[in-house]
């Protein structure tokens, strides 16, 4: 833990830096990944389930049968959380429909926007220690609601070769069908160009490795485009003098959980609560089956007292987290000075865990400072919004003169003569 | 030209290809040229000037008396026109203001958006044969619409050291002050390490060579946004029996003035139409001041006859034009089919520069077939959607065994354990 009193604001700019990343050492290797799976399609895909995954896989496409097994395995009790939890996911982004609004901009002259789904996409869900079939409802339940005609989902198989049971049953319940045993690089590049087995996409979706962040990279070379750029997981909390240390502390830690290299910032005006949570922190991490991991990660967090929560609320925005919590009493006050944030949970009882996976808004969010000038996952990321406009003869008169001053100003005569030729 | 009556659908997808940019030669430049921004700043920016614009630029930052005179140079009917274009561009980009909506996804949960500016955008406004007042506009109204805190604008200065009147003028006018002349791989660089004069931003928009392209490209390796990626400007017009050949062809030379790798595309159903269209495009071309670039353009234009209305909407969403128009009578029937295009024009009196400059809508669109997974510039693309959820201690109940049962699925206990010690 790294601890500040009353830090400096000449010093914040250190103070929110993120570990960099290194990337040139992998770029070498995703580029042989990409070149093997275009020259070599499913063949390359099996041949790295070998390598990286330690896993025989003769068919990369899950079959319906294993699909119906996976039904059976998965406990009933999961599987209700799961629909609940798909069901609060639908209320909230089925809400982020827009209706189409036309506009007379000038007379004759109407305007409006038409949304069209991505027709193709691709979610890519990580193996590795988590099975994130929470992942697989934030991303196929908007591009199920947007009208996406194609949703694949490609995820890493176990050394079995097997996919988690939780994975392929929460797919199937989002009518997700074509699944593919493939995970890295190589997942993402199978997405970009296709092979015999996956069909290629237009936008991929869903977290991964630095091997999965660097791909995604690359594979915008080929046109494709995806979610967002990616890091670790952050959270930032802030509180007064009524939060709970204890809470606190949990929200702290179930952050912390997800790698060594997540990021734990925690802001009080309160010297009881500040020293009251890091005190809790030291008693609920003992208990963590992941505690070490957890550990690993508190080594970097920031624990710093300020002497306002307007300091504490400046310092979150130049931090942008990906997650805020605003353990405030009056926090209704200060959610018009949230300037950068990906999502944010009010008071007490609003833990980060009930968004990632129930209260329904969307867990796939920006990290690292991207909160400054990204979005996280909604609706709007699986369509494109197309204008239209229609100018009636009158419409093109009331704003031909315009168009043709401009035009020629620009220097672009035959735009001119495009509303010239029309109205002579 | 390139003529083709009837081509089968398997030589469809050869026929939509765009030409490849040779991107990996400049990387080595845009490189040297980031390294030298960070280093030695404004004084960088002068040595390109002089280097690359062949102007001499003491001080790169436009002075108020700059501005001033400006505003004399610009002959009324200019500013008139450009000011009717700005109403009717603000007008449609109001209506793009969403309200905040609260969503109870279960008893005592609730959740919500709200949109937050891009706090610090940069606008590029490229120099060259054409000065791009209109994109000016395109850019900064939204911007302002949104909130933008820092908006700011790059644009190259001519032999003289100037900027273009209209420019100025058009910035002033969208309330941007904060100017600068640097054009080129070097501005972008500006705009993102910041210099001495210029300040860093979040978001860079706007259009460029393909030296202002890859810049946009490799600053987003320093966490910047861009607007979207670029590539040369298309069209693709529809027609049927009741379109006017003179019109179509006016059109398609309005793209093709763009640039010689403009891309242009012409489908019609009727001979009587192709042929038309075909001459009248002989006739205009000989009258435009740029017709050497228009005729270069041209050589890689597609005229096509199809057998039938689907078929060439179906070919149009396999190319995904930037822009689209439909020269049919019965436009309407067409509307639900467009899966993939920048922007739409319907009907005979709904020119392609309509748009360009005052019809209301953006300007800024995706080409190089990005239309089939990115919008268009809209206030949407200078906000960010930040989601919040309040639950009160109810609202977790309702949903706590939930999270508790997905989180332990997942191996996350201290996700599960920040609820059971709030229910505790």
């Amino acid at each position: 833990m790294k601890i500040y009193r009353y830090p400096e604001r000449k010093i914040w700019s250190e103070l929110v830096k993120r570990p960099v990343f290194e990337r040139e050492e992998i770029s070498g290797l995703i580029t042989e990944i990409f070149e093997a799976v275009e020259k070599n399609g499913d063949k390359a895909l099996v041949g790295f389930n070998k390598k990286f995954d330690k896993a025989v896989t003769p068919e990369i496409t899950v079959s319906a049968e294993e699909l119906e097994n996976a039904e059976n395995a998965v406990p009933e009790n999961l599987k209700k959380a799961i629909k609940q939890a798909k069901e609060n996911i639908t209320k909230f982004h089925t809400a982020q429909k827009t209706q189409t609004e036309k506009i007379e901009t000038a007379k004759g002259v109407i305007c409006w926007r038409e949304n069209r789904a991505v027709e193709k996409v691709g979610i890519y869900i990580p193996g590795g220690t988590a099975p994130l079939f929470s992942t697989v409802l934030m991303l196929a339940v908007p591009a199920n609601l947007a009208g996406c005609q194609e949703i694949i989902l490609c995820t890493p198989p176990d050394r079995n070769g097997n996919i988690n049971p939780a994975i392929l049953f929460t797919a199937k319940l989002c009518g997700i069908t074509k699944i593919f045993k493939t995970g890295g690089a190589q997942a993402i590049a199978a997405m970009t160009l296709g092979t015999e087995s996956i069909p290629a996409v237009y936008k991929i979706f869903g977290p991964g490795n630095q091997f999965v962040v660097a791909a995604k990279e690359y594979a915008q070379r080929y046109g494709v485009a995806v979610d967002m750029p990616a890091g670790p997981s952050e959270v930032l909390v802030i509180a007064d003098g009524k939060a709970v240390p204890d809470f606190c502390a949990a929200d702290l830690l179930s952050q912390a959980e997800h790698g060594s290299d997540s990021q734990v910032v925690f802001i009080t005006t309160d010297a009881k609560i500040f020293t009251g949570t890091i005190e809790a922190v030291e008693k609920q991490i003992i208990k963590l089956p992941r505690n070490e991991m957890a550990r690993q990660s508190l080594q970097n967090s920031l624990f710093i007292l300020t002497s306002s929560l307007e300091d504490a609320l400046d310092f979150s925005n130049l931090y942008a987290p990906e997650h805020l919590i605003l353990a405030l009493e009056n926090f209704e006050n200060y959610i018009p000075g949230i300037r950068n944030a990906g999502s944010v949970f009010l008071g007490n009882y609003s833990c980060e865990s009930a968004g990632d996976y129930a209260s329904g808004t969307n867990h796939t969010l920006p990290t690292n400072a991207y909160a400054k000038n990204y979005s996280g996952v909604s609706l709007d990321s699986f369509v494109k919004k197309i204008t239209f406009q229609h100018l009636s003869r009158e419409g093109l008169k009331s704003i031909g003169k315009t168009i043709e001053i401009m035009a020629e100003a620009e220097g672009l005569i035959a735009h001119k003569n495009a509303v010239s030729i029309r109205l002579k």
